[in-house]
């Protein structure tokens, strides 16, 4: 039986939910430079979801596919077209509503899967609501690519031939790239990859948002030297790492 | 190309942002019987919003995958396992803020493809809000299963062996299940088909929830009789009339 | 002694309250044609409340006097001058707020009745919110206009001359026409009285509103052949209907 | 014709909008003694706005019947039966809305008659909130009992046997009871009024609200001395004073 | 060791605070006249809530030091340069969110100390918000100016030469001026000190504001005699009523 | 003349606003271990504005002094007594009212400076929504520990007896503690030092909030080698830094 939400019958869910983990992936729609689709954050969270459910007995509910407001030097910012952001208390109010229906429903371990770096404070704040008013539910959130989620190992693997650039800048990139071939080949447009990026990462932010210190792009690192098996050995690591923190923590 | 906006790229979409018709379908996460899953509402908007979209120059955004409460006597109610509902005041704002990033990106012609009977007040006081702010863009909101969208004679042909209940009942019915077996037949199993289904609506509605009057699988009406024909004929005839309320309006 | 709260002191409301049912009439401002006030909406509402309240143990709390935002094609929409219309979320915590106050007062059974099309949705949003905080208390909440709510055959007599639109264009026309002359004869305006009307529902909404699909009149459908003998049976049979399902439900 | 915009058709409304003052009377649900009904501050000041409104060009607007949190050193508090209270921000909302439908049907000239002593912040902020986004609307709040609105010699023959508690304490007291005695005769039972009151108001509030600083009636000062000719006294005094300030200022 | 908390460590809070009464002092950042700093409500409160926790087991938690929007006739309005408000409901949420943290840390006597005239009926929105979650915590909210804080022979050497005008006008006059000669001389200019005056209350508020009724120093009432003297004969006064207050009532 | 805004009259403000830079420092009430003191982050950041407001045409508006929900890794999170967190919503809208009215005043250039970790989303959020609706205004938004602020030579000097350990668990560590050293010599008590810390970051949040991965006294991270002189170095060249930015980009 298939581990999504969407997929099941309320038959098929009532008869897995009371042991299982249930995954909530969010996502975004979001540039991700000229080669890779606006929903990268979405499809890379999900599937990410998919697998651990995979693993043990999870379910994944059907992801939120938008996000908080994308900025300049994490995503581009709001300028480019096709990036569509949510206010902060509206991707509060969505998660929060999500959850307390989960809860509603007896399940008492909850893992919100982020694809996107700046849903983070938002999903903690409604993760944090509703677990001040359900206290005997455990949730845990995480991006994957949090500290120490993925391996030093697999960094290196990685960023062989590149220099990691800092989780922010990561974007549309070698990490998000390599993950997309391995999940939706046909949605990866590698001949239209150019090389380009952003020196380094500003430690304000400055507004009116402009599109000022972004590349044309939308690229804020290289994808150069991105591959299948890059995006699989991401995949499966990150994956291993979210099985054993669900089987020491939940 | 793609005409769903998840699968391109930001340069794609812009290309073809300015003369297009963005639809945005709005679903549910609801129990829809033993033999349908729980997403039929995203499915079903999602795939006629794709439908419509092929047929002039469209884009399908990103699907709003949660919905408004179930009521019981329109969708089986909160109490099904699996059924994962949005308070008003969240979908509201959801609403509310993709539409303003689709007019922030200068979409002048939106279409909100609604997929779930309880979503619509709540959906078109979205629509209202931002309309009042934005007043140059036009906004048209339908669920399919509005009046006078499906032509009586396919209504005829679709409800030739069962009489029509009405929308409300109409859930998880012929209609639904019709479309489905034409749009996602992998996840429609007819062999869990029950014959059940409630005998009247009610005109009022009374509180706690509660499931007592509805008939334990969730059908609200029977879907014998439904076929990937009448799947087909109600998808066609439901796509033709948004296309010609298009031409029309916008 | 009047079933009326606001003619009580606080004293005559105590001394009756815990075995009462208090009925919120909720109406609005809005058009009703050349012939009919601004407020037919909550006269309605706050009489048919009073009626039962007579029949049974009631009270009728004070009338909200302001209702969600007229449709175009079941109120007229928001164009027309004298229709002051509430935001959704504004509405909701009106209701909510009175709710919970009567519940602090330790009541433990409420009729909300609605004389308002367009306020059906957020009422119960509000009924909803409260009843999840306080299981321990009965809401009924109804529209007079509500499905099987009128018995067929006072539907045959009052419609004996006109065909019977649906309950969204019968705004202005027949039923209330009739009841506003039981109830207010002294505010009806027969000599006003033109023969105007609709076609026929929309399945769609199109924003920004615009008065161009509704008459100029605000006349959605006729209300020839109303008489005050009509009124006097529609009030009679509703509040008959509504004593039964509180007999039978509370 | 009536000056109360609930009996008037959309047509009156706008044959005479224009030029007009509309008048929004705010009350509340609220003890106000064994004498009198818990709705006298929303009838004195609908009252009130009928009374000016005649003597100008003016409309009164239904009257929200439902305030802001009574206290219990002017209103007696939360506690008594019967009291129904709104949150803040509710009544914010409220009044709000139905300010920027005025506006939005051209109305240049508001006057919002507050009768209840707590809702005054309240209905401020929300009169300041449309203010700041409608700048060309001039809008006037008043309590009746506000500063310098009643006349000294008019305040010398109501207090002539009791002396005056302040406006705090003066609830359900000389002032509302005669004022009920002119509009509503029907409703004031002076049969039941005893003699009771606070010694002084506290600089301070304490929570949990309890009714420990509250004599049992509810009464806060005494009503003794009322009568029919202070209250008309009254009424002709502050609506003088209105159409001045009105004439004056907008 | 200090009764300030922004001065202790968590673990010097930790062993005071089981038994302590916590202080919330709440100013404004409002003009103040030409010779007092904006910020007169914060530091008065401030200081006042450090002398009563002085004298018993108190504790002073951080200043909130942005308050509700000023008045023409009570802090000379929102046209002067420098006073800087917040919106009503924004007050209403810190207060909230402070007393909520206050209580979870197990305090049981909480004192919210109110400087700024226009703050108090948001600040009891708050407090009661917070005190129906709560039932178990005694709140009391007091502002000096509150009726009978100060004491008739305390007010009758402040206002020796110059009447008192009343506490709405009282701003930036005689006892402001005096206490912060007390508490703060090097903030106070009094070399800049003028004349001027409004001559009485309005019992009505207009809007959009204006800075019509107020004289352009922003001073509502003259500030001439202020001393040293009288500040700490007030600030002695409060504080040992307070101290009374708080032995009697927690 | 003082910098500070608290300080000044409204017309020294007045005097000085056309051209000045606004701070609005932002700091929270938060553990910082045993040795310093709950309101290290709202002085650092006070600290720092009035610094750069020194040098150039500056000024600093009241500190808003509680922040957003201090997190167990990277501040020790909400169960140490005297940790006081806002919810985000409540901190979006402070800055925001507090941005509006700077934007009220003419203010044309802002400058939000942070001194706490959590805070910064939210902070943004604020700066975002105030952007969009005020165009003309350049609003910087940092936090002294941000990338790039601090020169990598001054990193060397302040972190060489200790590693850097990232700036999440360099809390209430040398940074801050020598800044105090630097600001507030008074509020140190190094003799209350003790060596403790964590030994890396999570890449995950667990819900409900423990203690059990945050070291009992708080401390994440040595403060060993803290110094005056360290202190000083770092406000300088932090100080420095803002001021070429300001320069550059307002």
């Amino acid at each position: 039986m298939s581990v999504m939400m969407q997929e099941m019958s309320w038959q098929d869910f009532k008869a897995k939910k009371d042991e299982a983990v249930v995954f909530l992936p969010v996502g975004s729609t979001e540039q991700h430079g000229p080669g890779l689709p606006l929903s990268v954050d979405a499809i890379i969270s999900t599937e990410l979801a998919k697998m651990v459910a995979e693993k043990i007995n999870g379910i994944v509910a059907p992801t939120i596919n938008y996000g908080y407001k994308s900025a300049p030097l994490s995503g581009g910012g709001p300028l480019f077209p096709g990036t569509l952001d949510l206010n902060g208390n509206t991707l509060i109010q969505i998660v929060y509503d999500v959850l307390e229906e989960l809860i509603n429903d007896n399940i008492k371990k909850i893992f919100v899967m982020n694809g996107h770096y700046e849903n983070e404070a938002f999903i903690l704040e409604a993760v944090d609501l509703i677990s001040r008013k359900h206290e005997n539910v455990t949730i845990i959130e995480s991006s994957w690519f949090g500290a120490n989620i993925i391996s030093d190992d697999v960094m290196d693997k990685v960023f062989d031939e590149v220099e990691f650039p800092g989780w922010a800048l990561e974007h549309a990139a070698i990490a998000e790239t390599s993950m997309m071939m391995y999940f939706r080949p046909d949605l990866v447009h590698m001949e239209k990859f150019v090389e380009d990026g952003v020196d380094e990462e500003l430690g304000y932010a400055i507004y009116p948002a402009s599109k000022c210190s972004v590349p044309e792009t939308g690229l804020l690192a290289t994808a150069r030297s991105s591959s299948v098996m890059k995006g699989r050995l991401l995949a499966e690591n990150i994956t291993e790492k979210y099985k054993e923190i669900i089987k020491e923590r939940m």
